[in-house]
Formats: C-alpha cells, sequence, structure tokens
C-alpha cells in the first residue's frame, strides 16, 4: 500500500537534474544528481531518470511502493493539468513531453508536475523560511528569476492550472529584450547573466567577479550592482502590493551567496510602503538551498496522495 | 426572515456615497446618492447613510427584514475582517471608523465591508464582463487606480484579510511622488489627475480636454498620452504575468469614457507576451458602470449571507 511518509521528488532545471527520496518530515534520505542534456531527447531522459530512481530507493533500502507518489518540479512553462512540458527556452527538445504519463508508465507510481518554482515554494513553505506563512511569496534568482505563490499552503494557479511567471515582471522601459517578449524584465535585468553582461563591459568577468569587486569596494561593482539592487526593490514593492503577503522568501544560487544584498534591497520596498507599512510583510531568504525543489515536490506528492487516499495523515506546518 | 434574494449595496467613495437595494438579478430596484463629506464626522455620515437606506427600501416597498444584509465597498485601505476603515487619503476623519459595528447597530441587518474595487470586480464577476472568469482581474481608472484580484468568484485576500493594491504597482522609476511612498506608481501616471497635471503643462486644462484633443489630432495629446498607453501596457503586462488571469476587466470613469485608448494598450501587452500567449487571457470594458460597486457589495453580502444561513440558493454566473 502507499505510504504518505514517503515520496520521491524530481527536480528538473536546464543543466541539470535531481532525484531523492523525501520523507514526510523533510529529511532527504537518498539522492541523485544527472546532467539535464535535454537535446538527447526524451526516451533518453526517460531512461536515465528511470534508473536513478530505482538507485536511490536501493541506497535507502525502500520499494517503489513504499512511495506515496513522485513530485516533479520542473523548469517551465510546465502545465500541471495535462503533464506537459513546453519549455523550449531551457528544455529544448522536450516540448510537448508528456512527462506525468511517461514516469506513471515506467514506475508504477502516480506522478504531478509542476513548475520548478512553485516547487522550491512549497519546500520552503513546509520546511524552510516560509513556515506559519499563510500568503507566501517566493522569488527565486539564479540563471533565471522564477517566483511562486503559496496559499494556505496551495500553489496559486492562473487560468488553465499554468502558473504565472513572476519573473518576467516588468521593471524598466529602458532594459534589454528578453526572451518573454518584453525588454526590462525583472529577469533580463537581475539574473545571473545579466549581471554578467553588465560586469563584462567594465572587465568584471562574471556575476561573481561582480560581487567580489563590491565586496573589495571596487566602484565598478556598484554601476553595476545599482540597477540590480533598485530593479528588486520595485519587485518585491510589485509583489507586497499586489499579493500583500505575510512572507516574502528569496532564493536560488545568487541570494544563496549574497544574500545580505538582496534582502537589504528587499526590505527597502518594504519599509518604503506607506499602505502596507512593515508591520505586515516579512523578508527572509530562503532556508533549504537547492534541494527546496526537489523536497517541496516530494511533500507535494504526499500531500495529493494523502488527497486521493482521505484526509491527511500529515501534520501541518508550524509557525517559525 | 432574511431573504437572499435582495441586499443592500453601499459604495463610498471620497467624494459621494451610492445607496441601492439590489435584487439578485443585479437589477438595481431603487438608489440614492449623497455627498460623502467625510469630514462632517462618522456620526453624521452614519445618520445620513442610516435615512437614506430607509428611503430606498420604501422607494421599493420592501422591508429591512426583506433584505439579506448590507454589502459596503469603500475606497480602501479597509479592513475587511475587523470593519474598520483606515483610509486618511480620501476619507479623513474617519479613521479607524468600524462601518460595520456601526450599521449593523442602526439597521439590525448583518453588514460586510470590503474595499470597492473588489467590490465592483464582484459586480463584474456576477453581472458582467468578468462573468465566467475563473481568474479575473479588475483595474479601474478614475481619480486613482484601483484594483480586485476574483478567484472562482471569492476576493483574493492578502495577509491579515487586507487587500493589496493594484494601482500602487511600480511602472517608472522617472514619475512624481504618490502618497503610498513611491515614486512612479501606477496611480501616479494614469489616473485622472496625473493626466490632468500632465496636460496643464500644455495648455490642457483637464484630463478630458487631453482625449478631447487627441480626437482632434492635437500632437499635445501623444505627448500626454504616450507614456499613458505605455504605462497601462506595463500594468496589464504585470498582472499577466502575476496573476495569469482569464480575464481582465477595465473599468472606471476615464475608461467608461475612453475604453478603446484603455483596451488597446491593455491588449498590446497580452499580443506581447510570449510565454503567456494571446488565446489565455481576455481584455473587456466594464459593463455595469458606475453601480458596479453597489450592485457587487449587494452581491456579496447575498453570498455572505446564504453562506451563513446554509447552501447557497442563488445561481452561479454563467459564461459570457
Amino acid at each position: 500500500m502507499n505510504s504518505p511518509r514517503h515520496a520521491l521528488g524530481i527536480d528538473i532545471g536546464g543543466t541539470k537534474i535531481a532525484i531523492g527520496v523525501v520523507a514526510s518530515d523533510g529529511r532527504v534520505l537518498a539522492s541523485q544528481t544527472l546532467p539535464t542534456e535535454s537535446r538527447r531527447g526524451i526516451r533518453d531522459a526517460t531512461d536515465r531518470v528511470t534508473m536513478a530512481v530505482r538507485q536511490v530507493l536501493q541506497d535507502c533500502g525502500l520499494d517503489c511502493h513504499a512511495m506515496a507518489g513522485i513530485g516533479v518540479g520542473c523548469s517551465g512553462p510546465v502545465n500541471p493539468l495535462s503533464g506537459e512540458i513546453n519549455n523550449p527556452h531551457t528544455l529544448p527538445g522536450w516540448e510537448g513531453w508528456n512527462i506525468v504519463s511517461s514516469l506513471t508508465r515506467t514506475l508504477d507510481l502516480p506522478v504531478w508536475l509542476e513548475n520548478d518554482a512553485d516547487a522550491a515554494g512549497l519546500g520552503e513553505y513546509y520546511y524552510g523560511s516560509g513556515r506559519g506563512a499563510d500568503r507566501l511569496v517566493m522569488l527565486t534568482v539564479g540563471t533565471g528569476v522564477g517566483g511562486a505563490v503559496i496559499l494556505d499552503g496551495e500553489i496559486y494557479r492562473g487560468v488553465g492550472g499554468e502558473h504565472p511567471e513572476l519573473g518576467h515582471m516588468p521593471i524598466s522601459f529602458d532594459g534589454s529584450a528578453c526572451y518573454c517578449g518584453r525588454n526590462g524584465c525583472l529577469e533580463s535585468l537581475i539574473a545571473g547573466p545579466a549581471i554578467a553582461a553588465a560586469g563584462r563591459t567594465l572587465g568584471l568577468t562574471d556575476a561573481a567577479a561582480v560581487f567580489a569587486a563590491a565586496a573589495a569596494s571596487d566602484a565598478r561593482a556598484e554601476q553595476v550592482l545599482a540597477p540590480v539592487r533598485r530593479a528588486v526593490e520595485a519587485a518585491v514593492w510589485n509583489v507586497l502590493h499586489s499579493f500583500l503577503p505575510a512572507r516574502i522568501v528569496l532564493g536560488g544560487g545568487l541570494v544563496e551567496a549574497h544574500p545580505a544584498f538582496f534582502v537589504e534591497a528587499a526590505q527597502a520596498a518594504v519599509n518604503g510602503s506607506r499602505l502596507h507599512p512593515r508591520r505586515v510583510a516579512t523578508i527572509f531568504p530562503a532556508q533549504l538551498g537547492n534541494p527546496a525543489g526537489m523536497v517541496g515536490a516530494a511533500r507535494w506528492a504526499m500531500a495529493r496522495s494523502a488527497r486521493l487516499a482521505g484526509p491527511p495523515s500529515i501534520s501541518a506546518p508550524q509557525p517559525t
């Protein structure tokens, strides 16, 4: 019989796939990481994921049928209702792949697909900085910018069940063009590649070099980072006035490397708001790091499986 | 016995208060309009509203106890949970007034308070351009800019049950200062006073004169309206990527007077989005006009009253 005490979590990004067995208290019992290499095709990816799943189960001595199911967080756009991936930008070659039906077939477990930012948001809501926040927005800043809105522990869904794209909110009329169709969206201003590109014009090779220069009080860094700070502040102002969340959690590789920079920029927005004064929303860096998406996806599978089976047998998150 | 077939709707704005008896099919059976004059104080306003309520009931020959209750849509910030108004900007002198308890006391009916944009959004959802849209965002443009997010016919609420402020989303880094605490928010760029102020620098006396000049192909009008168009497009892009609604309804006095201008600017955002292509979200001007807030507030009272009494006896909205 399926048990809601463990589930498989899979986090699919543009460069790597993380696969793990997760317990209902959030512990990762075993995990593996594969290169994504989406261009090698769908059948190849399904085979490699299936093998990795069998391996992690063996590593922690659990049977496939001891799992509540499989939660997949995937770099979007994805359609959680149909199970299809449609992301030619970071997962080329997989357009229209129905990962839910292919993994259900090979592994004989129920599979739930969500956007990777939503999965990370769920991870933070259940086990990290988002605990106790009935209105939670998470922004992740790395190679791209993702966003999740988690309302009472449920993923906010737009029309057709699909997820919004907070990373592509408009910030500046002067920014460079983004694949989303707009110039000056958030991602085009604050993601790693944007910081790197701005840094290179001043002889700083990448985003890490920009932040290192900032630490060394190199004036070039401030030239790059002032517009980034301003964009983060505008984005958080927008989130605050659009969703009025109890908490805004900032995660992703860049925030993990430079939490103070991002949290301070975000806090400036909250401090400046007269309509939603500062006591309303709190800002925190994410706690779970990279595994957030995998852990959140697994937790989602537990919750969905329990909902299929009857009243949930897993405890609600505790306030921090 | 209370019946959910009729309710009182009250729409409180900075300059006037509309009060009406509304039937469950959205018809306004009788209505009155009073000047707000909030500075005359709370007791004075309560007395005048109470008298007007008695008058409209008499006008349509219905008894107070034939009403499901009273829905109040009020220019925010307001707190729907506590019943308090806290809007020193457009309702000075009423800060901290608990309109729910004072009207409940004088009229012996249950009272529900909501933000006026939320009330208008409900009106459009049940009886206007929002029918059938499970994810609906309404933006109202007039003296100020308001916003409502209606999810499956329920008002989206932020932390503490309070409403977000879509009118104060950040649009431009160069805009003038707003009472919200930010320069270049949506309201500071597209509301009537903002258009009027920009027009006056070119010898156009007010917003109506600006739009009249545009109709006469006066080049000064385009100078004023180009940044307004750009701001509307950015705002709708933001709404689309933050909420991924099925429909965006544009209302308020300025949109009512110039629907094509606003709908075209909004449509440009939807057309330009590559992540949420145009088939996803539709843009419509509001249908109900000024009474939307009063009608929506009354409909909300019917729904809430029915929820108190048992399963709702009123029909779900039909798709357009």
